[in-house]
């Protein structure tokens, strides 16, 4: 089987054995926004045309590459949704006489009815729910952090935070940002920022007081980003921190191991997943499909 | 005797009667940021020389003429603060055998001792403070919002929000704006972010809804903007609202009006005072210092 994470800014491919352990992997700065529309399989063809012209194993894609901008809008499935139900929504791609499957994102409503979407994160969850608990929480940190709820094997619900996001257009455009040097994150004034976001006042006004301690001399100039990045992540966490379950995080390592140094903080301990999840995720929807 | 408000970018000039009123006023784009550290002279010069040359009235200025990047630094007085306070932070400049004074920012801290500041706004507040009640909450709202205690004559303390600055940097710069189409302000779709924000899941949460109702086509592009705007005022809102007593509005016409209406959303009437308040406040400072 060839499974095939490809995101919005790179592509990352698998060759997988018959049990989904990984024979050989490959990744390549080629998202989906750095592939012309119409060039998808070209794309593909490129970065693992050996594997696809070895056999008829088959492919099986996650991410971006179902989206609007990708090779072909796979539409959402809906949470409540297991394995069953996203494999259901795989759609298939032809290029000659070669085929490939592309995952569904999901969807998902909050208590006002307001929906909320992921795409790729299914997938990556499908590959850790053996090893959780009947009723888990599953946080996965970055530029749009998801927070998902799951029980008996299902995905029940989940909402996104555009924490990551917030930060980097902050630190880039805002006024916050030219009083910030580059330097690697200060543990102690990400607490700090952490711990702010437990005091009243909001978000707005706490970002404002970054500003404010900066003209103070109270957050040094190469400090102050990681205090922001506290405050910002430190805000998603009293929101999300509802979720009475046990707490895992999915994702890359210094993101992940902030935030369960953040959750300690709220008294809340995190286990930390295997961010290759995808794969084994990738490997149970294409055992679906085998043979199909 | 010559009032200025000198913001970040542009310069307000004001000859003024012995009883305050205005007899002659002139606006030019050409704020602190447009000017060279030492040539703040010259800038003032061109615009009224000839109101300058005519006689010695005392030249009284505000804003962020007395920050680190205007004319002189001033240091912030601190709260409690009220018309005496202020002035007696007023530094003089001199140029050639001229003189004007610059009135001081003012500072203050909140419940966690975070500090805050603002410059211009504490002559505002001056300007208006004759027809408050004992007790009033000023709202200003803006690119930083600052939310002001008074009482007794007396700016108790205050709180600064990043709610324009915010919106605008989400709007230019993150994913939310490349689904908006520049339009007039949609006043439905601003009271349903006013409504969002009541709802929990914060900020952040809130946010990303924009984006997924849009995927949906549950908010039409023109009107995203004005949804986006609803949210993060109402963030404010939520967040200021603690203040139990009568609340006022300063600021520009539109701004200020959307305010009254999202405020009436939480059950507040606000009233809205005349934005010229500063000539009023600069008038006061003046007085103060005239035949000094």
């Amino acid at each position: 089987m060839i499974a095939i994470d490809w995101g919005t800014s790179s592509l990352r491919a698998y060759r997988l054995g018959a049990d989904g352990s990984v024979v050989e992997r490959r990744s390549a700065p080629l998202g989906i926004m750095q592939v012309e529309a119409s060039r998808f399989a070209d794309a593909l063809e490129t970065q693992i045309g050996d594997w696809l012209s070895a056999g008829d194993a088959p492919v099986v894609m996650s991410g971006m590459v179902g989206s609007r901008q990708g090779w072909v809008e796979v539409p959402y499935a809906s949470c409540p949704a297991g394995a069953a139900e996203i494999a259901s929504g795989l759609r298939e791609v032809r290029w000659g006489r070669r085929r490939a499957w592309i995952a569904p994102g999901l969807s998902s409503r909050d208590a006002a009815g307001v929906p909320d979407v992921m795409r790729g994160e299914e997938t990556q969850i499908l590959g850790v729910l053996d090893g959780l608990p009947v009723a888990a929480s599953i946080c996965l940190p970055g530029t749009h952090s998801k927070w998902v709820e799951v029980r008996d094997g299902t995905i029940v619900r989940f909402s996104t935070h555009m924490t990551g996001e917030v930060f980097a257009v902050l630190k880039a455009h805002s006024i916050l940002g030219r009083m910030m040097r580059e330097a690697p994150t200060d543990q102690q004034w990400f607490a700090a920022g952490v711990r702010r976001a437990q005091d009243s006042g909001g978000l707005l006004h706490h970002l404002f007081g970054v500003r404010a301690r900066g003209l103070f001399g109270e957050v040094p100039e190469e400090a102050s980003a990681s205090y922001l990045s506290g405050i910002i992540i430190g805000h998603e966490l009293v929101a999300a921190r509802s979720a009475a379950t046990a707490v895992f995080l999915l994702g890359a390592k210094p993101l992940v191991e902030l935030y369960q140094h953040a959750l300690r903080q709220f008294g809340r301990d995190a286990t930390i997943l295997d961010p290759d999840a995808v794969v084994r995720g990738l490997f149970q929807l294409g055992s679906r499909v085998a043979g199909d």
